[in-house]
């Protein structure tokens, strides 16, 4: 085909799909119309309803350099400073429109870090990894397709390498070759808009050594493939979204999701496999995509946009909007996530074209923006709760509001000033619970923390990457202890 | 009577009463049994219970007054600095013990702060408010009954006294006086353990004037008295403790809950109203019972204690404990919690005694406590999801765990070293999930934020209190500006 | 001429000035070799020195629009991003060569801003400033001339505006017309490196209205023109440059220095004058100038190098490198000085192209850098001396040091683990000591926060920037209370 | 003679010693009139002079225990919960009269800490110790004297024992055994106040293990004994002392010092042998002497008293004070100082009595509150900053301003609002430039970070003090892990 698919044929695309998917121990059968699943699935959907609207076109697509033509940019190898710095903007643009995690990121990140080390292995190893890639690459693009990065293994005992672990299948690893392609067990975590992928990329979770080569593999796998199970992380107030009421949701379209991804004797074909116990490329692909995936939380910075706006918001239903410690913390909020957004655009104004001919960001000023993430956001929820009063958590439910004999009370005593819906002012508030508390603070707060990787990793990235002699002999020089 | 009652005691004198519960827009007929709201009351049970421990009795138990017996403390007017302090160590121990809102402080906080202002009252006025006070406290302590300590009005537009308000009822204020007592009208917001109280005490929300004298009122009703409605509020992740299974809600055992509590055209007797139109005690009402208030936020340190211990658990069993990091960011918590649990003891070892006899907090150091308050659980939580890690919001649920299917693949996968139970993990994770996102993050955070005042209520306070004037005047001297 | 000048010649064009400067109540008659501002010589001439070196060149130097002739950078008017974004690298260079400001920012800032507004002034008014603006542009170009860009008026009474003052000189004023020219009256306060510069760009402090248009006057001076006196200000430490050691100085090298600059019926050619009673661009004029002086604090970055630098020489001195907490607070000093850099490269790499031609930075991002500023080298310092340790402070003087009766207790007694040489640790303590507390400090911390606008200067920036109507309707879209 | 000195006697007393002093490689012959060292002896003589002020009294001074008598409580053991609150509240006192550190309290800890050591020591090894101390402590209170508390060793290399050292006389121990006495060998430094005391107290630095007996020595000597040799430390801005004008050193009055301290073969007599080889009881020594000095920290909020008074000064000379961002600067200084004096007041309030009849401070309280004074102090003197404006830093000398040439230019430009005079703006601008980066910067912060212990060494006793195994317990029964 060749197509920028539009969000109805996304949806109709994932129909297609024979995904084998729990929640709440049972099977769903109908996954795209899971009403917990659902908005999920809508969040990704927006990555490609936004990519035909023209007042983004520009952020959201870019011209293949397979094929030269237009694609999501979702799918695209970086090909300049210019495309690092308009995918943070895509991330800050998505998160606000959608205020959750949109998903397709990951899949962006796993690819770009593929293209640059397939290119390094087969320049080592005479391998043909980049070509089997390009291929792969290929045939998402064409086809428009969402990927699932996935890297993140349970680890098991933390103190053990992979080959050492009790049970072997704590970290993914080929279990048999074949002919005509490799068989693989274990499991990766995390899993962020799992089900809502076309296409799941395996790549190993940490640099590996030589004993455990048979945990360096990387591949591509449709998601529903023979022998991949998906079982669903539950949510903070999941269950909102059952309860067939509109607002106490908080927002009412958009969400997303995590899985435990289970291969259970996954066969994978050569031409779907792009490492195979080359460990000594591990750390490369692992610091590479994490920079990339780093770098991709700029979309908090979005969704930090819908907070502010939300408080706000709340401010002026409330009738505070002018007090001056009010107007003072929106000002912080927003310098707070101004701050984040000067991090994901300056690791891709700073970046760089690697051997293969991708861009990539600047590894520290990614490991840097990335700690901020672990940061920022929780400050900003703080004030945004501030500013919303108590109310956010002892509000009643959407139910009383419309009972008819008790909704007039709720009507009557959480009425503020003139002008201002009682409604209204309870859907804001269930937003911003929604953001710090709920669904969405999943992925605005703890994945913020834990995604692309633990504030500690970052921190060592950051100690490794500085360059300390510099530093030393600047100082050294300055109070006369070298005289240079 | 005359007596302490047990936790079986406490709970069937709740369903005695007979009132009027809204939840979820229905009625609520069997208020102890729902399961929604018994944990709350479950924590209110653990104020009677943890009374009759021996190791606990010194804390929890004081000598009345009144009568010289053994009373509960919660029903004690404060007799010394030592009683100020047992209180704020009986709050830690009851939120180390519970990890949620215990709900009983207010009506202790709001019967101390009335000892002293209908005594000041009187003495101005000549009236027989604290007469009429003791009396009620006399049955109180006789009864062991809980009071729910209700101050706060919804206010409408923030910008208009009560007067002035659209609607007159924004403020809870005084609709007729008859010969044997008044009738009100209006409501509060955010009561906390409304529907587990025996009393309900009604304070006036704010400084008044001349102009709003009918809204300067105080009394004291039963919590069943006709024409008073109570609405739940409800809270994330509320109906996880619908779902039938025993994990997924976190605390298993404890909780709390809010409520707006509409009066209707209530009738109050005049030998419970403790105030009538004497605007020129609203302020010291209203601050006396700020500060008890925000010393009572005591409380946290002790959920901040089972957080730290959760935190400390996962770490455990995350094989993670010994990692320098990971110590680091315990002793942080730890230190903030203590830093917190140095504020609630400054404030009471600095009390005085006031006219009325009753002992008073240093009203500053109150408010600088609850200024603290409103930021290190926060921070406190942060590093809790730090340590934690990201599975606390991947996990999936208890449902899944227990499938025959795929349970198996949750107990194989989230399994970490050897001798750490997976159950127990997906336990301590949830937990640490409810504190910081869930049910009890309402209280250990949101209430945090905002009950007993918001933030900037309290720095109002600080400016108002601190000597600004001595400390210029040191400044100056030392400067040579003043030569004193 | 035509030429980079280098630091032999620029010392030598300052000996030809004839400057009116007063320190510590008398008139220097020998300014360039005066002990305590040659350091803040040395550094200016460090700009110089550095753009003749090859590794540097690239960053210190540009292609002027006007003659295609490569200048110094500091003479420049940016023309692209990269030109942005090679100001901030600048600035980060030579900070972290000389630990202080370097003093030749301000005036590349004003003449940028000039550029700008001379176009626009012009557009509207049918003017030609721009054509005299650029004439002088020519001529500080041709003679790599440094400027000082002078802003900030006394201010006198903060409540009124310019022609309310009691004295009309508290912000500098046309006080008369002539056919030749204007004559000026008023003084700059806190003029960065004053007494280095050939020349003084003079611009308002702020946006002023038409009652105070004889107020809105822009104009250069070469810097020893009748009537102009400087005054220099005196630093923590300043006098340890009169004591005739080497080390206890802190930097052997460089330093800054700021003055107070009087007007004193000062004439001005019309040739030189840029603005004259025009108001209604005092804003545009202030605030782009504004926007590209935060960028310029770029330089802190560099001078947080060096203080990292020193403090993990220090650490390595005490034998501490390793210890875990160490470390963290290492990465944490990197973390945060990188972050700044985030900052810089970000306002700069999302500039644009004002009509003028010149590149102006993202002025929101560019606020939010400077805000940063304000706070991040405070807890850069405070973590510097935590690994410093109390030696720092309590370190007796060199002379003791080199003293024979008792510099042997020094050397025995400070002396660490072997290899370490006492004298080197001495030397590095007294450089942390000197950005921390001494000389450099009024520019690391004082400076950064008050230089080129106060905090709450960029607060007020930042609302004002922020578009929260766009944010609040992601928010009400998303909760259901708009449709969009 | 058994009486209170006053600050006259106190300063003929010292005139009395035989120091020997260096300062800037000379020896200082009399010290009491050196116009360095002399503020720092005005600061210990007000211990005195305020102890004959009725107002302060109760604070001031302390009944013996050994004599019944009157005696400066500086000299005094705790007898009591309430006298160690006192000393809290004593510290503070002294530090918002003088801005300060008043030296004194090292001594006073020194003699609490071996009232109980001594008695432990006695207890357990059959010693005389305590009864030779309280000799000692007798003579002291006799004769009101001041004592220097000497703990810290230069250490050498931190990762060797003190007998592992290239130089044995890293740590400070006993060299020869004597019939009469003992020898030593060693410095101590760091040594506040010490050629202001009378007497100097000598303890091990650290827990010894028995092949460091030697190290364990606890002894009291007279200051100016044969063999000790104190070189002062220089400090920020310490020569403007030295200037000969009024204002330019910021306080008029006050300051400290610190010293190195050189025993050069000393000889102690047994009856001032505290400690001889008991290397067992170091720890005790140590960690309580620890306690009580970080309690000590409470004199940074009488410190933090001056800076917040100095900081509302000069925001009301520059007409600012209204301004809401300045009151709430204000505010949050006020509540950080005010969070610090929780500290000490809770770590006294929670103080108990030990087996010798001292009272200690709750020793993982006072590690809390030790932990926040190396953080807050720097926050409140960055507002401080903040308020003050860059004129701190670029403010012409006092010189400068006496000028009849140019003082009239700083006269009419430092000019602000009607009724406020310029030199006093110039005199409060240099006391917070004093407090903030000066002679008194050296106590308010970086003594505040290291005195008492560096701040990782208060993170290690909270670390072990806190009672993890309770708060697991509580988590783990909370989430159903246990069932109690």
């Amino acid at each position: 085909m060749g197509k920028l698919m539009n969000a109805k044929e996304y949806e109709e695309s994932l129909r297609k799909l024979n995904l084998k998917v729990y929640l709440f121990g049972k099977r769903i059968t109908n996954v795209v119309d899971d009403p917990i699943i659902r908005p999920s699935m809508n969040a990704v959907a927006a990555t490609y309803e936004f990519a035909h609207k023209p007042e983004y076109e520009d952020i959201m697509t870019a011209k293949s350099h397979l094929t030269g033509k237009k694609i999501n940019r979702f799918t695209h190898i970086h090909q300049s400073v210019d495309d690092l710095v308009k995918k943070s903007k895509m991330g800050r643009l998505l998160g606000s429109l959608t205020a959750c995690c949109f998903q397709r990121c990951v899949g962006m990140d796993a690819m770009n870090a593929l293209s640059i080390t397939t290119h390094a292995i087969d320049a080592k190893h005479g391998t043909d990894y980049n070509q089997r890639f390009l291929k792969f690459l290929a045939y998402v693009q064409e086809n428009d397709l969402v990927c699932d990065g996935a890297m993140t293994d349970p680890k098991g005992d933390r103190g053990l390498p992979p080959h050492k672990q009790a049970d072997p299948d704590m970290f993914l690893h080929v279990v048999k070759e074949q002919a005509d392609g490799i068989v693989v067990r274990g499991s990766k975590a995390h899993q962020t808009g799992a089900v809502n992928s076309h296409e799941i990329i395996v790549m190993p979770t940490m640099s590996m050594r030589e004993e455990d080569k048979d945990y360096a593999v990387a591949f591509a796998l449709p998601s529903d493939t023979e022998g991949i199970t998906y079982i669903l992380g539950r949510q903070s107030c999941d269950t909102r979204k059952l309860e067939g009421t509109t607002f106490d949701r908080g927002n009412m379209y958009y969400g997303g999701h995590e899985a435990l991804v289970v291969f259970d004797h996954v066969f994978v074909p050569w031409e779907r496999v792009f490492m195979y116990k080359e460990y000594d490329f591990t750390t490369q692909l692992v610091e590479s995509f994490g920079a990339y995936h780093r770098q991709s939380y700029a979309c908090k910075v979005g969704v930090g946009d819908v907070l502010i706006g939300a408080a706000q918001t709340v401010a002026e239903y409330n009738g505070a909007e002018k007090a001056s410690h009010i107007k003072d913390k929106i000002v912080e909020m927003n310098h707070l996530n101004e701050t984040l957004f000067c991090g994901c655009i300056a690791c891709a104004a700073e970046g760089h074209q690697e051997a293969s001919g991708t861009y990539l960001v600047d590894v520290l000023l990614a490991n840097v923006h990335k700690q901020n993430v672990t940061r920022f956001p929780y400050e900003i929820a703080r004030l945004a709760q501030d500013i919303a009063g108590g109310l956010m958590v002892t509000l009643p439910s959407e139910a009383d509001f419309k009972s008819p004999e008790i909704g007039k009370w709720i009507e009557k005593y959480y009425k503020t000033k003139e002008g201002v819906c009682t409604e209204d002012r309870m859907r804001i508030l269930r937003l911003i619970e929604n953001i710090t508390m709920g669904t969405a603070a999943v992925g605005y707060l703890t994945e913020s923390m834990h995604g692309a990787g633990s504030p500690q990793a970052q921190r060592i990235m950051i100690g490794r990457l500085i360059d300390m002699k510099q530093k030393q002999k600047a100082a050294k020089f300055l109070c006369g202890i070298d005289k240079e």
